[in-house]
């Protein structure tokens, strides 16, 4: 069952810092990227698309983890979840991605495509619901 | 075998930006925190002290994942390595993290820890040599 995440890790998550997601390869082994993310209080939700490593990889029940850390006037305020997808679906992941654009970038998703070069995309987009079940760092107020 | 690392990767490591690594937990789920990192060119370097959770799954032999993204002047040079952990060592690692700490915050470690508030330690500091096996991301040229 999900739990209210304390206020820390909201306002740290409402913020445009970047995560970093750690799913598992088939094989077992790890592996990072840089994701877009944001919350509702209780859940964590990233977004990716169709076809990708990332993707393939964060099917229901899959076991994630994510790391942020904000650099902020010299110091860091760290956060680490480890949790499991609840949740992958199509439905609203468009404005998800456009949601997720406007706050780290300040334009729709297509604008900021385009300001990156990488033009128009008939990408399928998926978000993503993950359950938080372990916080660690300084954000979670757990040293 | 190691290869000689792509310029564009060591001159990113080469930069003070920090590193996102995962590590397995004993249950085989992806634990990631943030960490400093440096290379020579062929291996990549981390640093972590005794009894933490990442030291505890950092062995020989372990997969590891990193994911650094650069933003720079609003582009993201993103680096992802996934590779193996190849030496664990106490030897050297406490000149590896003065050395690490005056790449990333201009200080030897024991300045550092102070300007964190954490004074004087007494922790056992630890070297890890990873072998990258896999490189994806604007930084290793390949899409």
């Amino acid at each position: 069952m999900p739990k209210k995440l304390p206020a820390a890790v909201c306002e740290l998550l409402d913020r445009p810092v970047l995560a970093h997601v750690a799913t598992l390869m088939r094989d077992g082994s790890p592996q990072v990227t840089p994701v877009w993310v944001d919350t509702d209080g209780e859940y964590v939700y990233i977004n990716t698309a169709q076809g990708r490593t990332k993707a393939r990889n964060l099917k229901k029940d899959a076991l994630v983890a994510l790391s942020i850390a904000d650099v902020k006037n010299g110091t860091r305020n760290d956060l680490q979840i480890r949790g499991r997808v609840v949740e992958v679906t199509t439905q609203g992941a468009d404005e998800h991605i456009d949601k997720l654009s406007m706050k780290y970038s300040g334009r729709a998703y297509a604008g900021w495509l385009a300001g990156a070069g990488r033009g128009k995309t008939s990408e399928v987009r998926i978000k993503i619901k993950i359950l938080p079940e372990h916080l660690v760092g300084a954000a979670a107020n757990i040293s």
